[in-house]
């Protein structure tokens, strides 16, 4: 089968085809990190003495990528099971053309479980570049959103149902709130992502005897290795312990969870009975061939689109760690390569779509206040209960609270809620001008400010250069 | 970026890389199916009079799917959150050039989730008939193996200890069960894949204007759409109900299952301390570098891959189809069609590799014989408590079955079981021959013969040509 | 321990507790199906004549879950891993006490797997009883409403934004059509539950043994069990085959996302901006103790998060089928029950509620008058498009479609459409008349009509006695 | 409908029915967290003068979770959504009969979500140092295991098949790495458990109102309570942001991982034809009424059913994270509670019992000696290539190799390995001490001893008391 036929370019994937994360998680990007732990290896090998010092330099020009042919190697994996065999075999056939004298070293005392663990670590350190890059952009996006709306009372929804006055600005905190904590966190695990190097069975054996009359140590080597590669050198081997991918994949799902509960949030306040926010309007985005004058909030969807399949791909990676047995497990460790990659790749295109949408994020003030001003004084209800309740007691526990929510209920058929507190409440308990500042929204806005602030100070985010 | 940067070939998923299921799902062929469903739709229109009737004919040949891009439309896609808009446009800009008064009617009365979600059926349909195909080889193959193991004495296991007697026949005929049940029902599904027509909002309205000075009716036209696609007519719009979906994604998880428990099955049984099955030996499969004396279960290590990634897919489809709203949902019907995909590419390669496996499994006779021997005269120990344990009541209830169970336990340790018997049951109640029968595992198969033909004839498979 | 310290009463979830379904699928409920399949399993064998008649009879009294503690089994559970072995022990103790002689027969020729796995499908058939009942009733509430509001012009949304015209009676039908689906697939399911009898390791050769000298067949002393239990015959034992169980399973998951579906739809048509539909008010729901103004759309909140559950719990049941092994798995099968009965407790809550909110649901006609106002009379551009676009081609192709949308453009900004037309429009090709019927949403409703009815006709409910 | 009926005691979760983790986590341990912070928080304003000091004493005896009917109050949940809101009508019932005076205060500037998600991370904190204590345990007990087996020559097996040899203690230490490891992040999520305190909308509007007048704060009065429960001060609340959740979600799923990977093993090595181990004897553990001479490994079946459950739960804390809107999610809330208390449960009878099997386990010698033997001299295939290859070259590059790969397939059809070596290599180069050193598995560890050290070194455990 030719190339084309087979391929998948993400046409069935539009939240994260196009971006950069599409292209650092391809099988092109695989095959670069495959090829990059090889001759990183031959480096190391090389620089201890234990190679011919001109290996590398020799097999370098064979460990280039767009050399090889992912389809036919993807086709030819199904083999022994994994892609390493297949660019094993291609890439000594290169090196035997080129530098034949090079050929020997290649993948010594290496294992195919080594090099494409190493590999899938080494592609997500990559692409979590990018995604990071596009967290710490939103996170400056979403922090400016928060600090300029501080001030724009709205009104705030719990279980669908207008509940108390709160602002935009904190909103928009508590979006960064979220995508904060698992940017962090995600920046604190791709710090961690660990090299694998354990050889055919977790023993380092065959390093272990290549070393044997020389000065070179083999946990050194390895060492050395994951320095190279920029990954971590970890205690031992985890070709059966996948807590490095299971808390990867658990990151990335965080992220993804932070990301999409904010596009259900965008979602909603766009919608044209609420209307409070409108996605960016950019050339090519979110138009609808039928419908002209209609306008979709496209980011939002496919952000949403990746936060609902992030929770199946972490289920993969948990289900494949908790099936893993012997000393390499057939099937489970299979199974974990796409789901990751899928993970990184919806990540990434999130992360870059939410970066796009907070700079981008239009706030219509007149619809907040409109959507504020339709939950009407009903909004300070439970203030006026506090405020007001003690004073209709007359004694009687239990009465002003009573009282307070007879004058809700009518105020709900459509009475006037400061008049009715005028006619029950003597005026000196409570003057006109204490009503007005009792039903005024922005009298009940709480720590609004100072968790704006708390939040905006923690994740400030970086913007995009 | 160009093509290659950005493909996936299934580098990661040996499972099905380089199989007809991968063929049958790119990017390529989903694109096909959406210029066959475009194409299609203009003879329905066309033999309705509602259409210049030349236009199918100068619209078909820019329905090929090689024609198009499919790396540069998936990056269009993220536009408008699908890719039947870029793939519109560039249609539409083919027909413009080679027949440009053919191109009003293209996509007329349609919407976007028609094409796709109709052309996601049909690529499902086209890659089932392999499916289903393979799924008959390997059901032909099983029941062989069955039929022609119903004599080969095994030992059962249950929660992974030695049990009682069976045969190998009928743990290959349960296989077959397993297997034939999951066909037929996703054979079921398969013939019931419906199309979707409903226009921009699922009432048909924009048809319902064009047909309004016809003879057409748009329900007829409809029907005459699946007709001519091999699809089922559905009772009604389905974009928000998506059964369709989730009925077929857990018909392809349960497939998936049924060759999971085969594939584990194999792997336990090809381990060397059992070695009762070895799968086929081929060029190209199994072996390691590194160990030139291995040779690995690749294709159940394949299967399991594939069986063990199911469940979160099923699970994306579920999760999907929970948070559909409106009259098109955002996010959630976008996350379905990677999943399904996914599914049906995993179901392909494992019923390619199932039915191999099937066909070319050696029984080691040998093997199943010392494993049954392995477990002694006690695997019949059920029986014997059976038979004995009355004789030997002496009038107290219970005690029979607490003497049996002494013989056991000394049996474990060590001392002849058949020996022990002779010493506690009188002559007359049980002769030297009555105890060999009742030691003979041979004689305490219970319906294994019964069973294997029943299984057998209720799934009969059709070997492949 | 307690009873009360280690029970869960579904306190922490509200979406079953307290229902029908919760009852029926205690642990006291699970006792008594598994006793009743030992009950019935000696009158089969006594009806056989392969036991002393008077022993069904004799054991009957001990037949009753009230009279065994469930957390003491549950707990010594543990020891043999599954509830039948401590249930089998207490049960001959009582027999013991009551009735000595018939202590023997009990249990004879099973295995714990046939009466768990019996008893499983049991209590399903038993719980999917009250499901299908309430589903019935929910649709013929749904299909009253799609009824009812036929003529109810409504806007239609998709990806959130105002679509096209449709009707409210379309959307009822469409929740019908979802529900009504699930609700037919599940009744299916339901009637073909199966009986599990295999022995030991699924040969059945205990039963073979104890029946020799008879006439009793095993396999048909199996499908009288079957009969006698109200449950389907199988072909074979499927102890590691694990269909009847995910099919069930997913049937409950489809269910479930067919209701929430609509929760989802509800939630968001009760936003207060919205306003269309509101949840039945009734004693003791959606109130909040802090806010009383506020009403909160209880049903849906609950009915949307067993749908959130459900596909992992769908999920954990493909997994552990995919994960068989042998002829019982450990741990795999294990997965298994609690899996399926969180199912069936969710899809009972949420079937209840759903009939509950079906049956009081409050459609705000003004609301949805309103909100199709919103829109304006771009909400019938497609149709606009489709008819005027050719009225002002002037021999330029494309040229009509280009002016329609500067139209629409201008009426986006704010000008009147309909002035608009017919200033362009000259009016011989469109009076005045023309133009108010081709903006009036009335007008381009489809089918919204023929589809109501053909939806409401395949799925007519059965209303609640 | 009485208690009994509707409760659940694990009867179907022997994986945790009966641990210590089950009452820790049952609804009366539910009941007692909520009533614990609705005390704490009364003792916190008392504290800060906000309230009558006397109010917390007053109210405290009602505070006993023995008080209230849990079955009772899981059925009135469903009204409100949550059983937060019946559990204050009942505490502030007994108030009003024990102390009327003191039941005014009682939840004040409180709202449900607030006391559920902190009663919910304060059970979790509770369960978890059970949890942790015996995962301390295990670890010191594989540890032991490490150490003692370092010296037992194993053979590794990848992909099912024999690869290299190892030892049983490396094993032992590769648990203990996957335990460890997942252990230590646990921890350190359990040591960040945080409050969430932030009123009807997050905002602390009615905690800001009510302390006005005085001098306490209210981020302040929340970290007061935070610290008064053991749990974490939050940057701010996170009724919408569930990376908490979520993140013990993953954290509880690795370690039921990195336990299933054990349980595995466990389950693979006391197959009887592979016999490397046993699971501790003990009084009504695993044995078989049916089959008196089978021992089941019920430790590892019921460890490997908690792992296989666990995928799906975590899988159902992401997608609810990710579905979370508005300032109180609408069922993506409500679908946390139960899940969380699932893995709790999950985990906990996973560690006890991975503690109990850890500290009890039998390594069978000789079996471990005999599987070794079986893979024969093959075992060591990559040593002998490695070292004799380079004498076979004649100059020929690859010759070596071929040469070698040739005797190792006469060694496979049965001819001695040995002596194909001796009669292929001179004595000069490689002597029959070189031979039998070479074909030594015990001379071919590579790093067995120094990662066992690291390993052990890294994860100490510490004894149960």
């Amino acid at each position: 089968m030719g190339s084309a036929e087979t391929a998948d370019y993400g046409l069935l994937s539009p939240a994260w085809a196009g971006t950069r994360a599409a292209a650092l998680t391809s099988d092109e990007a695989l095959l670069q990190a495959m090829l990059d732990v090889e001759l990183e290896w031959l480096r190391v090998l090389a620089s201890a003495g234990l190679i011919d010092s001109r290996v590398p330099d020799a097999v370098a020009p064979a460990c280039q990528a767009s050399r090889y042919d992912a389809a036919d190697l993807a086709a030819r994996a199904q083999g022994g099971g994994n892609p390493v065999i297949p660019l094993l075999a291609d890439l000594r056939a290169i090196v035997r053309e080129e530098a034949p004298w090079a050929v020997g070293p290649i993948h010594k005392a290496a294992t195919s479980q080594d090099i494409l663990d190493t590999a899938l670590m080494l592609m997500s350190s990559r692409a979590l570049k990018t995604v990071l890059d596009d967290v710490h952009s939103a996170e400056a996006a979403l922090g400016g959103l928060a600090r300029k709306h501080a001030g724009t009372v709205s009104v705030a929804r719990t279980l669908t149902q207008h509940s108390l006055p709160s602002t935009f600005g904190l909103k928009a905190a508590q979006w960064l709130h979220g995508v904060g904590q698992a940017g962090a966190a995600l920046e604190a695990v791709a710090a961690a992502l660990p090299l694998q190097w354990g050889g055919a069975s977790g023993t380092m054996a065959a390093l272990t005897t290549a070393v044997q009359q020389g000065q070179a140590k083999p946990l050194e080597l390895a060492a050395d290795l994951a320095a190279r590669l920029g990954l971590a050198d970890p205690l031992a081997p985890w070709q059966t312990n996948r807590l490095p991918v299971t808390a990867l994949g658990s990151g990335l799902a965080d992220l993804l969870a932070a990301a999409g509960k904010i596009s259900n949030d965008v979602l909603l306040l766009s919608r044209p009975e609420i209307g409070e926010v409108s996605e960016p309007r950019e050339a090519g985005r979110g138009g609808s061939s039928a419908m002209p004058q209609k306008q979709n909030p496209v980011l939002s969807v496919l952000i949403r689109s990746a936060a609902l399949a992030a929770p199946g791909y972490a289920a993969m990676l948990h289900a494949a760690a908790g099936a893993a047995d012997d000393e390499r497990p057939g099937g489970s460790w299979h199974v974990e390569w796409q789901a990751l990659r899928q993970l990184l790749r919806l990540a990434g295109g999130a992360a870059a779509k939410l970066a796009e949408l907070a700079a981008g994020l239009s706030v219509n003030g007149d619809a907040v206040a409109r959507n504020l001003a339709l939950a009407g004084p009903l909004v300070v209800s439970e203030k006026v209960m506090a405020r007001v309740a003690p004073l209709l007691e007359d004694g009687v526990p239990g009465q002003g609270k009573k009282r307070v929510q007879h004058l809700v209920s009518l105020s709900l058929a459509g009475e006037d809620f400061a008049a009715l507190l005028r006619a029950e409440v003597p005026e000196s308990d409570l003057s006109d001008q204490d009503i007005a500042q009792l039903l005024d929204p922005a009298n009940y806005l709480g720590q609004s400010d100072a968790l704006i602030e708390r939040i905006v100070s923690a994740y400030p985010g970086r913007k995009r250069p």
